[in-house]
């Protein structure tokens, strides 16, 4: 199969503007394999007419109808084989195993979202039954369930060209809530989202849903993106990227006739917080950290860029084994050349800043495509003062703050920016003993881990990816797992409603056989 | 006990301000007990200092722990006996039964959130247990709940003095979720909140909470308002009132250091669509809408404002059963002189729009404090064209859109803003004939209604208030019901946590017997 570089309007393949972008291989500057239409004013409103209308059917499939959809999505995906796997890498410059892996990630987080839909349950069905003789005044029959909020405009991350992009969480989740969905493809693996596309077109046509209820666009965030965001007719985004690009979209929200949520994931440090036991092993530590801190050249969005520990003999012993660590590590070959650029560039940017000691990086030399990882440090005092040590550096690159004492180290937490995760190392005597200091730091971040690294994000019920502004837009929304459906939902009461044209979740008989909160119990009985 | 006027700055009461108000009787002009005290930028921020303090100890409080205090709350307003009822009456002009009822709702949504705590399974607890032994990778323990945001702000509307007010859902919900709470008094019944707020502060005390689990703050919204939605100790706002006033707070608050969320509820024309079958007994149908339409003085945020219908001659008979009820209706005392004022000028403007027929109003005249029932009626073609025609007229004014065929209808439908509510009339075989009709109509509201009025609320599990923008600013949550309290928490993931310092709601044990997700399975059983 060869790549046509169009857009997905609807069910339709269409090229009528005049600009297109390449992509070029990293290592050797050569054009890959298609030129990409950005999509033209009139493409993208003839997508959201077509989204606007497919919402009018699409709304209406039952639950099981659409997890047959998700289903075949994930099944056509499979179909595309190593055409995919291959197109991925290199766009990606990921190796075979991650790409394969996150493959496997993608599809396991659409078969979740098809099985919640299958159980049912979690739409949050209640019912208040009618209470006609109570006194002064009769109580009518409630009930109330989630229901889907309309098109979702979903921009696709570059750090993980299947599993955050095109049928990454966000589509997965819009498209099981019963949204239709507009997905805007990253420049940097257009290819890999043309695949994935004609994968969910091929779903949408086998499960017969409408025209419309996916599209892709290719464009410029700033032409493309904003014309989608901006559009009356679009009622939630989703995006994971940069604070630049995250804030754009949810000022762009905000500033519209009706205001529409904004899901932008955009990024975190995710503190480490080492207690003084922690540091009775510094060699397993060190090793633990650095292999956290390089792991996909340090750019996923809970990779460790910063610790925070009290001085002493120990933490220097720690140093000295980190900064081994990280001298050893070899340069690799990141996600783009812009990201590489940005990387080398932020990098020197934070270590230029006052109180900054740079302790080691990677002593091989990188070429141009690598990143190299960087081990700096500062004292906790300037570190208090200086809001700009708390920008991400996206890479291999990890900040130590050295405290004083306990009281300095809670200080430094105080200040922290809101984040995606924290993580305490420490005995659990110890824990136990700084409850308020671990208390204050749950307040920071969405996730709080215990003796471990912040890398790996499990797809699950119980994860909560995402945490307080500027992690993300909205702390109280997850997108990764079982809860990135509520995003794209709200809760409609039905008053009164004749029981014909009740959504099958609500009836008395219960069809569906899912819990419900019936006159406030928790039960799968009927009315 | 006299009127005092001061400031609640957690338990103390503070007056340093060189600026003060009075309360006038509407009908003698005479000025009621109390001067109160516009707080001080000093003094705000003292109460901000002390609500922040109180965070750390109040978040730590059992469930059951904040259900007493709930009850300690609902028993001290009780205590207040007549004084609140009589100071209530005189600054909202409002009868006693409708006080003493009032009272009644917000006894029973202080309760309902005890009751709601001592359950305890609204936390959404959810368990994924560790799997070790899982390739490629093992999984970690991961255990989520919601958790309280921090301190929240609220303010109090003029409707309901002290249902939507001091102790009102969004305070009683705040507290609920765990967060501090700092109420800005509404200027046309402080006397009312001083009362209830130390009614508060005997509960804080008796059930020794910390200072500064409550404050509340005499001043007007544009500096004291302003004052606290701009500090970014704040971490959420609750409001109920205009549009303007929602959107400044809405404003203030996406463009702060760190975003949050405002639940504004800023009013609705909750439309009602009359099918055809609906119009055979004309008389009954003016009858009911007639009532809603002036109870209260149509200063309910689901004074149903709109009635969309198809011409005929039943219309016409309708029309003129509807002529007659409003020509009969009794003006009567508004909320307070800036609203009847409001009331005058929104309702003329409304009337002096093109197209728009007067069809009625009361013939009894109104005396400078009453408001006087209006009916008007303009042409479908005209409504679609003029968004102005859906701005809310507060107060007892209904707008019918006549509609020359159904198709006609649906576009009406189409074109309507956000809503709190809608109504639909008709029989059941009419409804089920016109579910794309009901499927748009829902797209516009947070609750959809069958062969009813709109006004009346009712406080349970069931009930959704709050709908698409600009009917609240976020459609995602209700201010009234058990699903106030989601507002004000965030999902925190626990990846190992040491037992020792898990929530109750999450350890192995199960102790508070609460339905968690376990594994998937939503389950009452111990890990």
């Amino acid at each position: 199969m060869s790549i046509h570089g169009k857009n997905f309007i609807g069910n339709k393949l269409s090229a009528t503007g005049d600009k297109s972008s390449k992509i070029y291989d990293i290592n050797s500057g050569n054009a890959l394999d298609g030129d990409f239409y950005h999509a033209t004013s009139y493409e993208v409103n003839t997508a959201l007419q077509l989204a606007n209308k497919a919402f009018i059917v699409y709304k209406q499939k039952t639950q099981n109808q659409r997890a047959d959809f998700l289903d075949a999505i994930a099944d056509e995906i499979m179909n595309l084989g190593d055409e995919l796997i291959l197109r991925t890498m290199s766009e990606s410059n990921l190796p075979r195993p991650r790409i394969e892996g996150e493959r496997g990630r993608t599809m396991g987080q659409i078969k979740m979202f098809a099985t919640l839909l299958r159980d049912g349950s979690w739409v949050e069905a209640s019912i208040d039954t009618a209470l006609p003789n109570r006194t002064p005044l009769a109580r009518n029959d409630l009930r109330k369930m989630l229901r889907p909020l309309g098109i979702v405009s979903v921009f696709e991350a570059s750090n993980f060209p299947l599993a955050f992009a095109c049928a990454g969480g966000d589509t997965a989740s819009a498209l099981a809530a019963g949204c239709p969905v507009i997905v805007k493809a990253h420049s940097s693996h257009s290819g890999t989202s043309e695949l994935i596309a004609s994968a969910i077109i091929k779903a949408v046509k086998k499960c017969d849903m409408p025209s419309g209820t996916f599209c892709m666009v290719h464009g410029s965030g700033r032409s493309v993106g904003q014309q989608i965001v901006m559009d009356e007719r679009v009622k939630a985004v989703g995006f994971t990227g940069s604070t630049q690009g995250g804030m754009n979209l949810f000022n762009i929200a905000n500033k519209r006739k009706t205001p529409i949520p904004v899901f932008a994931e955009m990024g975190s440090i995710n503190p480490c917080v080492f207690l003084p036991s922690s540091l009775e092993d510094t060699k397993k530590l060190a090793s633990m950290y650095a292999f956290s801190i390089t792991l996909g050249v340090g750019q996923f969005c809970t990779n460790p860029g910063l610790i925070l520990a009290i001085k002493g003999a120990k933490l220097e012993e720690f140093k000295s084994d980190l900064k081994k660590e990280i001298e050893a590590s070899s340069p690799a070959i990141m996600l783009s050349k812009s990201i590489q650029e940005s990387y080398e560039e932020n990098k020197n940017k934070a270590i230029e800043q006052d109180g900054i000691i740079l302790l080691a990086q990677a002593t091989q030399e990188n070429t141009s495509s690598q990143g190299r990882a960087v081990f700096t440090s500062v004292d906790a005092e300037v570190f208090i003062q200086n809001n700009k040590l708390q920008e991400e550096v996206f890479g291999p690159y990890c900040l130590l703050v050295e405290c004083k004492d306990i009281k300095e180290l809670n200080e430094a937490i105080s200040c922290l920016d809101g984040q995606l995760t924290a993580t305490v190392m420490g005995s659990n005597s110890e824990i136990v003993e700084h409850i308020n200091l671990i208390s204050n730091l749950e307040n920071k971040c969405g996730r709080i881990l215990f003796n471990s690294v912040p890398t790996g994000v499990e797809v699950c019920h119980s994860m909560q990816h995402g945490g307080p502004f500027p992690a993300s837009t909205d702390s109280r929304f997850t997108s990764v797992g079982t809860g990135a459906i509520k995003r794209f939902v709200r809760p409609v009461c039905f008053q009164d409603c004749p029981s014909e044209i009740l959504p099958q979740e609500l009836k008395d008989e219960n069809p569906l056989n899912i819990f419900r909160i019936l006159n406030g119990e928790n039960t799968k009985n009927s009315v």
